[in-house]
């Protein structure tokens, strides 16, 4: 009966077993000693018997073991016990010696990225690694919690699509039983439409984009939460929705993993229950004042601005989440709602965290003729067969509603502390990347 | 402030204000009823003045309101209390009649199912067919928590791949930045690379299949949980690890969805803890027996006996969900490992669940060489970069492990006991359908 590292303590005294892969390696003092992982810890094996020390001769890290062993009170090895006089029983022997060093710290350097993704299912074996692909796991798990709890319903709609869902960005095409079908960019038009009949809903999916462009930011494969909230009051409302979750869940991910994030040496954690908000123009305004760099010209934010008032907010107001609201119309995708009260902006909002971009909140037209207009004056035909079926649910009745695009990628990499949205990603893929 | 219909009963004697989609509307003596629709239920209202019946001319069903009134008790009405004297804003009206009537019950019959699948978005506005999504989000849900509870670590991987996941099946090409790509079929060689550092790990997400047939069980894009775990001491570990997280799932489905699954007239559960286990062998046997055609001669089982063998198991051992085992070689994956007391089948068993394949769940071949004689006797070439990394990962130690690929649409099709998989699918696609 296999027990796992986290019980050893439990067992001092008794013989037990274990099973994991060879971690560590070393002789010392004419003792072999192994650390063996399993997917709660390391276990220390006190290897004196000379038939037992045999078995391991030539086996590499990642050798797959049972080991049987007396548990041995030892306050300086893992858990505070080790296993003596082990039986050691090789499941699976490694004998070719791996790519990387597995028990060393990975190396998160821009330029071993590609060392890093070519070899990521041997050095998420990596103790610390593992920790970026569960803390993950587990963000995950919080935000589908925290949306069963607000009454979302799960979707899972297609990614197969008969046309482009948002005007203008890249698409993935491919043959579909002799029709030209594409990868769906978002579930934008589906999750809208479902918003006639379920009012709130998520989605938790791949999101495809052919971003032809190497950037830190982009993946053109990316996991995206979708998530649409009707007969909201206002744009306030869905802002509201999202700074709720994300203050939930990064609460709890910090509480329930606080020593995984520490031991990553993630950034402390500063947030306020409300997160502030400023419109575009006032970041302009503050940044334009606090570097002399003269921004206020801009319609967007720069990179710099988003990283500005991210540490600006923290500072000021102990929040390193913030919404920037009010973007300007150049900028508006058809779908977003023009601001009644200028109709120079957009009711949209970004969700800002530790300086990049993690969502984007904007409040949806749902009047059927102003959409309509907002589609020819993008350049999209109404006419086209994939807009066909979304503008029928607009004739059939829909709400005041909005939403979130919020990337997953990003919420990871910023938890943890990461440079790359890649480094959050167990098989990232851009232009230059399709495997592994 | 909006309440929603469930709460009415709280409020009986005072006025309120509820929004939704006017579901019904109906003169009755001179007097006009409208029952609105929100995310909780219908609210029936009385509206006797003739400034507001004025509202609501050429106001069609789906017609977005918020009502205020007066909470009134009323037996006959839903939930036990209906709303007078009420003051109608109408928020977004509808003019043109819809395509389907959303308040009479939906026909599920065969030869209707392309109306239903082209208007969707309307028909999931019916309370009846509007259930079967909650009820498939729930399950989600419960198969997540149930894992979680298992130590499983969620994943997302790829699905966008250099290679075919799987040797032989229909696959999507497409243009990747001038490189081919294939649409993953399965996470099948991804979760097993992952079995290396989390030991227990699953994916939901799409799977896609260039499926050239039009069947009830097929789609184009499924919706798939994949399993892998590590460390078992046989396939039965497999098998157990699926049945434990069925039973879960199904018997709270059945106990929080009771009164939904009722109305939908899904089937009374019936299932015990442990599964009925029979081989392939021992079903042709059975069923030859029992119904005088012979099938001991076929090497895979045929879809009568998937179903007889369902109901023969209900019926003597209480337990409508079976696995049946040991499937011969023939029909084997290179990934599959060989039983090594009888090389003439695989460690290969099939959940299957009132009549209807649901998962299967093998145990892998985890030694390298093995693995790779057998891709070769596959006809499939060891060197493909597509299969580079995953061969790597079995060189570097991968302990015994198997998993299942599940078929989230088809267990959300037999519990609410539905004739397709189509029906359990918000927008399903097949060679035919790419749109909605």
């Amino acid at each position: 009966m296999r027990i796992l590292q986290r019980d050893l303590q439990d067992h001092i005294g008794a013989r037990v077993s274990i099973s994991g892969w060879i971690h560590k390696k070393r002789l010392l003092g004419g003792i072999t000693f192994i650390n063996v992982r399993d997917r709660s810890g390391l276990t220390q094996c006190v290897v004196k018997d000379e038939a037992e020390v045999e078995k391991l001769r030539g086996m590499q890290i990642g050798t797959v073991v049972t080991v049987e062993g007396m548990v041995v009170e030892e306050s300086r090895a893992p858990g505070g016990a080790e296993l003596h006089e082990p039986v050691i029983d090789v499941l699976v022997p490694v004998t070719e010696q791996p790519a990387i060093e597995v028990d060393k710290p990975i190396d998160h350097k821009p330029e071993n990225q590609d060392t890093l993704f070519e070899n990521r299912a041997l050095n998420v074996r990596n103790i610390q690694e593992k920790k970026i692909f569960k803390i993950r796991s587990s963000l995950n798990r919080y935000i589908r919690e925290h949306l069963h709890s607000q009454e979302y319903v799960e979707i899972q709609t297609p990614k197969l699509l008969a046309g482009a869902t948002e005007g203008g960005a890249e698409v993935f095409k491919l043959d579909y039983f002799g029709q030209e079908a594409t990868l769906a960019q978002s579930p934008q038009l589906y999750k809208q439409m479902m918003v006639g009949a379920f009012e709130r809903v998520f989605e938790v999916g791949p999101a495809f984009r052919a971003e032809p462009s190497m950037t830190t930011r982009h993946v053109s494969e990316a996991t995206m939460l979708d998530i649409e909230l009707g007969f909201i009051d206002g744009h306030e409302d869905v802002l509201n929705a999202v700074q709720d979750m994300v203050y939930d869940v990064l609460t709890r991910v910090y509480d329930e993993h606080a020593d995984d994030l520490k031991s990553l040496q993630a950034p402390q954690l500063t947030l306020t229950e409300k997160f502030p908000r400023f419109t575009v123009a006032e970041v302009h305004e503050l940044y334009t004042k606090a570097t002399k760099e003269d921004t206020t010209t801009e319609k967007d934010l720069i990179p710099a601005e988003e990283r500005w008032i991210c540490d600006y907010a923290k500072k000021k107001m102990g929040c390193e989440a913030v919404f920037v609201t009010e973007f300007p119309v150049e900028a508006m995708k058809f779908y977003h709602m023009i601001n009644p009260e200028n109709e120079q902006t957009v009711l949209w909002g970004d969700l800002l965290f530790r300086g990049l971009e993690i969502a984007t909140c904007p409040q949806r037209e749902h009047h059927y003729d102003t959409l309509v207009e907002q589609m020819k004056s993008a350049g999209i035909d109404p006419e086209h067969p994939g807009y066909k079926y979304y503008l029928e649910a607009f004739k059939n009745g829909l709400p005041p509603h909005g939403g979130c695009g919020f990337g997953i990628d990003r919420l990871v990499q910023k938890t943890v502390g990461l440079q790359s949205v890649k480094e959050a990603t167990l098989f990232p893929r851009d232009i230059n990347r399709l495997a592994p």
